[in-house]
């Protein structure tokens, strides 16, 4: 059965493609040029979406950056290097909304009734649009939108990282064989991809390699470790 | 108060941009360069906009041509020129869904909690995006995905026009002063934004001029008449 996986880049949606192809999906990889200040994440979803022998990986084009308001799409403000309080700069505007209504779009037209996203526990306390009941009620939403649903076809949202820790992410997707030194999560990685071991995502990365025992085969910046 | 109205250059949406200016609202009006075989509407857009003097008009590029399954986006679909039983072929795979998404990113980045949108009962019978029950949903989700619905702002997605026929909107927006001869409703005008009498679009629109007596002011193609 065929599903459109959304792919960042990183190691959640890597994971996540992994997860949609051992439960016997033929995955069609969907990634976004949104604008990101951060676009070597593209590579890193080529080379998994290659590495992974998706059936199909498409790159849509959505300038996100003309709205701006997150340190993600707009070079004038700056990535945190220490923990904030509440919604992190990083959140980009109804990002998860905006990418999962293309993800049906693209969905609708392949006639498919699965779309898998990477969001996860550990993002769940910053970003609004990571949480089970944000997701849960796109899937409503999704339901009521489309010709499949007016044909009486159910669509299923799948968040299967929601609950889980990046530990636990990182040990799954090694046993699938999934190679974490393809993935970039950093949110100011240099023009080689390498991360800066400092921003939220790098640290909260290299937090989960540690917990689940594994190397941490992430590339960093000459003379940058977490 | 600011509001986010998205703007198609038909005749729904102007008049709905009307309306919100008739509440008091500064109208953001937010168009899409969708890959529309169409993309003379966006002159009317643009046209609709000054006439309206909205305080800022966005036009965001988002290529659905890329993923196919409408006339609208498939210059190799033929548009029908009788009516169709079910959902037509004129039928965007989740264009609302994308549209109001979009319209919510740049709503958030504003601050802005009022998005209006154009669609009604006459589309409602064809369009699974034009239902209620639809708006409804996206709305309940957009309540759940942004900064604004975690700090407690309630966002309303107005569809004021849902279950109004074309000849109401035509006598409400004439009242408001919305001139529908910069206005355009076809699905396959001419470069110079003509209409072809033939389509739904210009079926239904014709109609909703004699139901109003109104004089239809629509610009047709030479030797074409409805």
């Amino acid at each position: 059965m065929n599903a459109v996986v959304l792919l960042s880049g990183g190691l959640d949606s890597a994971t996540v493609a992994a997860l949609a192809n051992e439960q016997g999906h033929e995955v069609y990889a969907l990634s976004f040029d949104y604008g990101q200040t951060h676009a070597v994440e593209l590579d890193a979803a080529r080379r998994i979406a290659a590495s992974l022998k998706v059936s199909e990986h498409r790159i849509v084009k959505i300038d996100l950056s003309q709205f701006g308001g997150s340190a993600l799409t707009d070079r004038n403000i700056a990535v945190p290097e220490t923990p904030t309080q509440g919604i992190p700069i990083t959140y980009v505007p109804a990002r998860n909304t905006v990418f999962l209504s293309l993800g049906l779009a693209w969905a609708e037209v392949l006639d498919v009734q699965d779309i898998f996203i990477g969001v996860n526990a550990v993002d769940y306390s910053g970003y609004p649009d990571c949480r089970p009941e944000f997701i849960k009620a796109f899937e409503q939403m999704a339901n009521l939108a489309t010709r499949s649903a007016v044909e009486g076809r159910k669509l299923t949202i799948h968040a299967p990282l929601i609950e889980w820790s990046k530990a636990d992410i990182l040990k799954k997707g090694t046993d699938l064989g999934v190679d974490y030194s393809q993935t970039i999560s950093c949110y100011q990685p240099d023009s080689a991809g390498r991360a800066c071991a400092r921003c939220d995502s790098c640290r909260l990365r290299a937090a989960g390699f540690a917990a689940a025992c594994l190397p941490d085969v992430t590339r960093y910046q000459p003379g940058r470790k977490p």
